[in-house]
């Protein structure tokens, strides 16, 4: 586990560098046993929170930078990383270094927003609007295995998601999500990637409505339920999770600490998910 | 798209004047694609702030009077109004004018509460609990077009609801929306209002669970959820609506602007609603 | 109705002994119909509030000896016991009382914890973790008379419900009442005990989802909502309840009141409960 | 005591409404000994909570005439009142029927605004910005006995404390009272008003600064500190007390109550104030 | 009056951006009349809201050139100008531009920071610890000309403010301030200005105590009070003021907008002071 | 520096236990210079955080024996013991520990209550309020060597201080802070002090007005400000201070961390004082 206490790439709301402290802190209420996989994840996986990467917090490529070169070194001492944001720019440079090793990746991205937004929006090419354009033009996606999952609200134009669409990816709002329920969706998303191929979870928690994540800088309403969420992660058993983040939870905009609360949750199902890796 | 800044019909918690400031603040985050009915909001309408209406805040016939006078104005100017509240009690004078253009309306009332109260409880005839007895008693609403969706919790008597089943009205409880899925509810109101009958949407935050929209003066546990609220007001599409409001959002009791958001949010859902309108 | 200003038996964040002052203040929304059973609550029920119960707020074994005693003396005056809590750790004292006058009790536990706990964990034998355990080993709760309805999250060890499991106990979690429906649950439970058994009713607020009760010590994300929660208690009426509690309120962690509101509407929805025994 | 749970006559931030509910209960702080006076406050006095006074809550005429009426039984019964408001329009009623007894009065007034506006400003002659105008109008209080602490910040227009002047009436504002000490300050009111003449004691708490008492409808930064304030009310013993307010505290705007104990603390000093009358 | 929504200069806890939107809001209670300079501010100035400044939120040069461009026109088309921040990095295009019309300027900064910190310490030349160093090593600040009050708290080393002494710059802890009281503070600084040279006014709401201004992203406890500030501004009457800034109000941290209302009023002293220039 | 995450023996609102988290988390923004002594904290004191001391948060005796093993273990090392409460309770066992060594110690209690009172108060011996009275009886306070700085508020009874009074100890009121200067008290108990005789420091945040520091659980409005709370600990230096703690922060009810970033820089400035030692 690393922090990126990064927050530069946000387009409205900034404070989810703040992330990382918070979510440490409250998983003081974490325990081990898992009672719906049967497993022990502490017992099972070998844990370590790494601190926080370092950079100056006004520099995007430094941000970039460090975080690629940390990740790349993990990954090849055969670490998996499981990331705190940040905003969803961090995401960018983790890809980079994950398809580096494994080659273009399956991607599950639970949002709100489709993030894949181009430079004429905010005049700027890095943010956290942009990462999943960026990551599909990098070919650090495989086709057709972006997971877009919780989207939802008002979008700038018809063409937002065409990119997407035009590589075959796969998304799934938050109406149907509610409608179908998490767990034929995971089936369907288990069934499309398969036992083998390399996963990426990337958990924006605005993909979660505002009244079991408000500590969020882009909130959008109508979102999928806290448990639903958990319900989206614990539903990855079974497929090969190589890595995953957790990002803009912005503390600042939380109450009573339940967003670092559903955060440190989440984590807890996606350290789960990665011990019941066969 | 209208402010009228006037709580002074408020039974419990007061603020919601100082709503339209806070909703308007937030939009900010609105976009223009609505990506389920596929259509560009603020290009299929010409929509336009026209600021909040001028009053005393500490009189409600002032508060009727110019409320009155100002929508019936907008309506005789093919203006379909959007107010945003204030508390419940600023319904009454919109309703009134534009009856008196369209005759008697049928009107979506999403709410908790059933506001058919009489002047014994609080010992005066015109505030929050009142108005849709008024409405009524006034031949406001068509008989049999009262739709109220989001009712529950405690009432004061087995007879507060007893005028409109004398009319012919329709309720659908929280629970029967959480039940049978806002789509099907949403299906039979539109089958019972027609294409063509001038529909007036007024929907009172509360409706809402306090969860998803803390920030209101009467709250009720067990509401509709914000993904609920949006289809309900989604599902209107293909209906006549000729006007609407959004009231009771009070600032003072929000957090992170989540119940401000979400007012937002349904109002672009209704201008979406407008938009579509044959 | 009782106060148990108690939060000694905590073992994160402490509050909870403030809970009757707020739940009290807040009751003042409550009315006297209940549009559901279709009966009045304050008519059909004498409803006493007796105030809080008094012993110095650091010892446990005053606390315990107190509530038992107060409880017993109104047990014996056939009077109904409605307690606010302080912490889970109110419970066992009144099971107590109460077992000591009916003999084993059925008890529908609403939490989202087992509270199975045993000494070893926290070094103490007696806090808001263990009062099941006891009340199992005391033999206050008949075999197979344990409903433990909204568990969910991270326990300690594969072992942590061995015990209830052992004795035939009845658990269902937050996921499951979510996908069959609270009425269903309910009327499971129902026929599992009977119309004439005695049962218990202990609300623990943190069964609850903390985006509809942020105002808890121990909060688990992916819990019930405050619909499920209300339709949980609704669900016991043609039980023949002969107590309750709603417990770990913690109003410091609360925002505008809305987990207090809660408190007071199950309360309510307890007490139409207990109006409607036969 | 008496509360008054009026808030209709607030041009800004209602809320006051809600105050005497939450003074009351941080009032369980409060312990009966002045260690500065000496004295045991609630052994000197018979201190009664005669509850709130009940009209209307949207009816300012009906709040009029139910607290003059209400004051009058208790002025005529030899009780001193003190009210919790409420905004400060709850003031005039009071002096009404104070002044109807002990004619005109010496009247301190602590509060950062003059409360002398007139009919013109709001288009409405009762509010909680007309209380003085009016009271000097009906000749309640005496010439030159209106003591005006705590003025601040920006006004209307030059003439806005005209009436005052030509009265001969006495003002400090914030600044003097932090430059010159409240000890001093009260010294020279002591000596204009005189230990016979009865004195009424009308503390706003937006004359403490909005870091002191965050929980009032129309905040003015610059205010006097927590320790100013009752040090004024503390320096008034000697006076001839006969009745006091403590109006504007907001509690949807408080934070962790604070605003709530230091209206407790003033009551408690003026009740302090009340116990040393000779 | 010119927002410029940028915090991305920000060390620690960013949300600066958003306060020009809330400080807006509140000047609502703003009025005309100031009783201390007895003028009519809003009539002696003609004063206009300019907006906000634009620019990608992400791109530090962007922001510095776009509000660089902007200040220079308004200077030449003598405006003063008068902007709120955003985080103190947006005062060094603002005192580039006036420097360039006017030479070399005295500057008042009200901060509880040096912010002479060099690129070392962050790894980074330009942010919100760093703007006086560039002033001054730029020649922006005229010798003996840069007023630091409101210092306080631990630093990085004792050489931190080696800069500004070697200028034979003026620096006035918080505590002296308290002390020495604002008034003589304030004769000090304007004796050495003069009443001709160019002064531009920099307020950091950080110089304020964290009780008085929680809304801000680097807190120091033990600063000066609201009051103290609003007299320290009042104070430059007399003094020519060609401009100013208040910067580093974070709304996401402030509370019932206390730190917004002060920020206002902070501006309309302001205001007042350039009202009086002779 | 050391944490003991004990609230058990509060009376009023608990949440202390969780301080230790928060102040270290914010103790971030500390830098190592302190500009009034001119000495470099972090270079001449080796500081250690000693993380937590540990025992079952239920059991009194636990944590008193826990806290008493681990202080003499450290004093025996040569350790100077700054210890995070946590209730003002865990001070006697540090004191215990420490008077064991040194013999009666010089006591500095900033404190807004006497914490002297007896066990027929709350029906129990051992609590926050009882601290002082158990260390005078055991004879850990050399007579006349109390000093409580920052008494304020209600008393149960005259005789409240009667037993400090007895031994000669010396109290000084916030009042009395306020108007002669935090510098000047200093003096005075420096050279009460001595250089040479070992002195404790036990600061209780709530000795601050509840502006500066409302996250505590018994809140006295009147305090003395942050300014006054650093000068007083600044003060002592040229004291053999030999331990201090700072306790009764109470999270819960903190906001935007202003309580406690005024606990880690009151931290600071001990540690500073403590630097300063001959």
């Amino acid at each position: 586990m690393l922090g990126v206490p990064y927050d530069g790439g946000t387009t409205y709301q900034p404070g989810a560098r703040l992330a990382p402290f918070h979510v440490r802190r409250v998983s003081a209420l974490l325990q081990s046993h898992h009672p719906v996989h049967g497993i022990d994840v502490f017992r099972d996986l070998r844990c370590v929170d790494g601190g926080n990467i370092v950079f100056p917090p006004f520099d995007r490529e430094a941000m970039r930078a460090a975080v690629e070169a940390e990740i790349r070194q993990l990954s090849a001492a055969l670490v998996t990383p499981l990331v705190f944001g940040g905003d969803h720019s961090v995401t960018l440079p983790i890809l980079r270094a994950l398809a580096k090793r494994h080659g273009p990746l399956a991607v599950v991205q639970v949002d709100a927003h489709l993030d894949l937004s181009t430079a004429e929006v905010w005049g700027e090419d890095f943010h956290h609007g942009t990462v999943f354009r960026h990551a599909i033009d990098e070919g650090l996606i495989a086709d057709g295995q972006l997971y877009q999952l919780g989207l939802r609200g008002p979008r700038g134009a018809e063409t937002d998601d065409a990119l997407a669409r035009a590589r075959g990816h796969h998304a799934v709002s938050a109406d149907e999500i509610g409608e179908r329920g998490p767990k034929r969706v995971c089936a369907e998303v288990r069934e499309r990637i398969g036992r083998h191929r390399p996963v990426y979870v990337s958990f924006d928690i605005d993909a979660v409505d505002p009244a079991h994540a408000p500590g969020t800088g882009t909130p959008v309403p109508g979102g999928i339920t806290a448990r639903e969420a958990l319900a989206l992660v614990r539903g990855l058993a079974g497929t090969n999770v190589i890595g995953g983040d957790i990002v803009e939870v912005c503390p600042p905009l939380d109450h009573a600490d339940i967003t670092a609360h559903l955060a440190a949750h989440l984590a807890w199902e996606l350290l789960a998910v990665i011990a019941t890796r066969s």
